[in-house]
């Protein structure tokens, strides 16, 4: 029976082919009469109002439309600043891959510098050759690369590692997630014509803000896939992520991509600067601290269904959302609608590319039983995600970055979607 | 000699695989001292103002740079009207391949209307076994898919088609280019769902603007890769690009990818509306007319050096542009510095994409001495970009649609960059 073919998990999860032109023209149109789509005569709609005067002029710059400006990052800044803490992207209102610059995940230390590009400089030195330094426009001249990969906060996800599960949209909890073209000066370059000494093994990379932010780069890193990035999303990068100029090293926790960059010191040794010693290390249950812990792992969250996106239909709905790996590309992405007892395969959006956002959906039809959701990736490199009881258990319970643990949601009879720790 | 082998043609144009890690220590450090990056220690940078305070506190939606507003369209409405002609990409100030939807081109024919999202309804109907309406709320629950693709008006590059080469920007020129993740709902599973006809053989796709924008569009397409766009970049469609919902051809002439998508009526012939008839059709020399011309052809273009970007200095630049076609992967990219008597390979940026935008890059040391530039671009296919003699000689000098000839910019001792006809 071809139902039996198809349906190949639990409570109503689709075979990811499903929607392949073979499929789809033999079993489309009854299982999608699910959607209830009215049919009608073209006598039943009208000329809408706005059909019958000019619309609005051209313009310079375009804007959203004013029905979609709700969705927003929500600003949580640290108690008695406005300008340390963050504000998440909202990925449950997000499709596709690419993040929007304007809603693209911020953390800053000191708020955002009002850098004017023609005084700012980068300066190269340490141990090298030759110390240099650069203008806005000698760094434009420069060759470039452009590669879509994602940036991640260390810190993402925290939410979830309280004891008991947060309340929050899939924004408040796994926001600090954004993937843009990032076009840049490969970092060798710079350092090759800066010349380095043979004891340089690491790079202090400092940021021109009121925190002067500052972080140790391994030398292979810089050295490998590291850029300057210039360019987000094929425009100057925003003054929230880093204009005019910022360090970007694929895959690595947001943290050492330094924004609005203003020197790298090479250096012998790490300098146990105060964002590598008392943060962004996670104290272990035997007392030493796990440091420099750069590359996310392997890791996906279902982004729709999720908190604030009900679902007031009996039927068939996409599930959807985004899966990434600082190890490369993402091999496969399974899906459970029972809680994790049985999983299958989504389907992956092309191109599936090296430690960037990949989009995962697979459809699924809903009877209105109550469920648990859940989606766990697998990279190239063989990672799986882990459950969040694997993660605490072998980090412990002070953990506090680097949480990739699988995210389940409670799906409710009356279609209220919850956060739940399984 | 290295030298030789590297400098691959004419006039300072460098092999692509020059700033490969193993080139670049090898002659990195003597030829880019012609940068001029200036030696110095860590003395001499001071603390910026903006170092000396907290800077901007965090937001719900962020903007670009205050530096950077003066990059913008460049609205061109018809005489007596402001919301019927166009407003090009400025192609000349972007990088990598994504535009972002403030800056992506638009081309509007009675304005943009401003649509309610829960009052707006797509019909389907003519040659169906069941005529459907759907509000958005049920499209958004169908099954999407996400490409990066680009979207070109066919009356993109019409100015070079004047007997003289106008003055103007690359954007001027040619921006009636853009590229962006697209996301939305396979074409053919609605259509399956209606359930087609035998006879049904065309597509009359509607829009819900004031001037009814209508265009028929071949079954095949419409079953093959044709998708109603819900997102842009990861966000809903913006109003300029067809909020809430549009046709996405890949690969077709943009006008077909009609915007705030009210209607798809599935017919036996074309329709012959007035935007496949009196327009969007280019008389040839016999009298005859080209209708129906929808994949636009392989093309490329130089955006960097470009008219309006000066160069000031001897030395070294990077000649970089974006290149695309309807028929697949672009395959090659060909540059040349001496008006096209030598060419040399230019660097693709991977991922290169079917149907979408691949920015090439070459490196090129400027003598000073006065140089013409091109580029030329190849498909999978096999199509190779023609000159615009070729052009003319085959279409007649009536053609203003689909203008796919090569580019070239006459670059001055003085560093001046000017549109030139060769």
């Amino acid at each position: 029976m071809k139902k039996n073919i198809l349906f190949s998990a639990n409570n109503g999860l689709i075979d990811r082919r499903f929607f392949l032109k073979s499929s789809a023209v033999a079993l489309g149109a009854s299982t999608l009469s699910l959607m209830k789509a009215k049919p009608v005569s073209s006598d039943d709609i009208e000329w809408p109002d706005w059909m019958t005067k000019p619309g609005i002029g051209l313009s310079g710059y375009s804007s959203r439309s004013s029905f979609e400006s709700h969705i927003l990052r929500k600003p949580a800044p640290v108690l008695g600043t406005d300008g340390s803490g963050s504000s998440r992207t909202p990925i449950q209102y997000l499709q596709g891959t690419i993040t929007p610059n304007s809603l693209h995940f911020e953390r800053h230390h000191s708020g955002i510098p009002s850098i004017h590009p023609d005084e700012h400089k980068l300066l190269i030195h340490g141990l090298v050759d030759r110390p240099l330094i650069f203008d806005m426009n000698q760094l434009h001249r420069y060759p470039m690369v452009s590669n879509i990969q994602f940036l991640e906060c260390s810190g993402n996800s925290r939410p979830n590692l309280s004891e008991l599960p947060p309340k929050g949209t899939c924004g408040d909890i796994h926001g600090m997630i954004g993937c843009s073209e990032w076009t840049g000066i490969p970092l060798n370059i710079l350092l090759d014509e800066a010349g380095l000494k043979k004891n340089a093994s690491w790079v202090l990379a400092e940021g021109a803000d009121a925190a002067s932010l500052t972080r140790s780069v391994p030398i292979e890193k810089a050295m490998d896939d590291a850029i300057l990035a210039l360019y987000q999303n094929g425009e100057k990068l925003y003054p929230s992520n880093g204009y005019p100029i910022r360090l970007f090293l694929p895959g690595y926790e947001g943290n050492i991509s330094v924004k609005w960059l203003r020197q790298l010191k090479i250096t012998e040794k790490p300098m146990m600067t105060r964002e590598e010693t008392s943060k962004y290390t996670d104290l272990l249950p035997n007392g030493k601290s796990l440091m420099f812990t750069f590359p996310m792992g392997v890791k996906s969250v279902i982004t729709s269904p999720s908190p604030g996106l009900g679902l007031d239909q009996i039927g068939y709905y996409e599930i959807s959302g985004i899966a990434w790996s600082a190890n490369g590309k993402i091999k496969s992405v399974e899906v459970s609608a029972d809680g994790g007892n049985s999983w299958a395969e989504a389907e992956l959006s092309e191109p599936v590319l090296s430690k960037s956002l990949t989009r995962f959906r697979i459809p699924w039809k809903r009877s209105g039983a109550p469920v648990i959701i859940m989606s766990r990736a697998t990279d190239e490199a063989g990672n799986i995600q882990p459950t969040r009881e694997k993660l605490i258990s072998e980090k412990g319970s002070q953990v506090s970055y680097h949480n990739n643990s699988i995210q389940a949601w409670y799906i409710s009879s009356d279609g209220l979607v919850e956060n739940i720790y399984v």
